[in-house]
């Protein structure tokens, strides 16, 4: 695949929803054509209303252009362990015509 | 869309994951050629968890076809409330071809 522009990433993580709504919010009026969600087992719910949020809020132009879901295998205390991940991308389609 | 045979449909709500990881074994060794899980708010993860855990446990040739995110508005009490809802879409390759 071939990115036109360097993909912005948020990870979603332990903070409250708003502070990723807020971020994501930067990086459009910044410019960015596209914002990354990424999250991680139970972060991954608050990713979702991240971008809900962001979208019947404040920015009702942006679009869910792609979601992913996958397995990330972590390793603490020499254990293996399966977690679930989801990765949201986002989209502003004004900026991407430009 | 035309959709050729009925969607098998499976709400996750509050039971184990493992739950829902067997409800769709059942529907695709029954024949069914896609399995959709849905799941709204904290239970979003656990959808993911259950996709995830189907394809890397259970049935490795299953494929995510398809996540959609939503935002549904509830009533309760006569407040309305938005929550985050998620859909994925999964398929059996195989059976698709038949």
């Amino acid at each position: 695949m071939v990115e036109p522009q360097p993909t912005n990433v948020i990870l979603v993580g332990r903070k409250d929803v708003m502070n990723y709504v807020l971020a994501a919010i930067r990086l459009f009026n910044d410019g960015a054509s596209e914002v990354v969600f990424k999250a991680r087992g139970t972060n991954i719910c608050k990713a979702v209303d991240a971008a809900e949020n962001l979208r019947n809020l404040f920015m009702k132009d942006v679009i869910v252009k792609k979601v992913n879901i996958y397995s990330e295998e972590l390793e603490r205390n020499g254990k293996k362990r399966r977690v679930s991940a989801i990765e949201i991308t986002l989209a502003k389609p004004s900026q991407e015509k430009q």
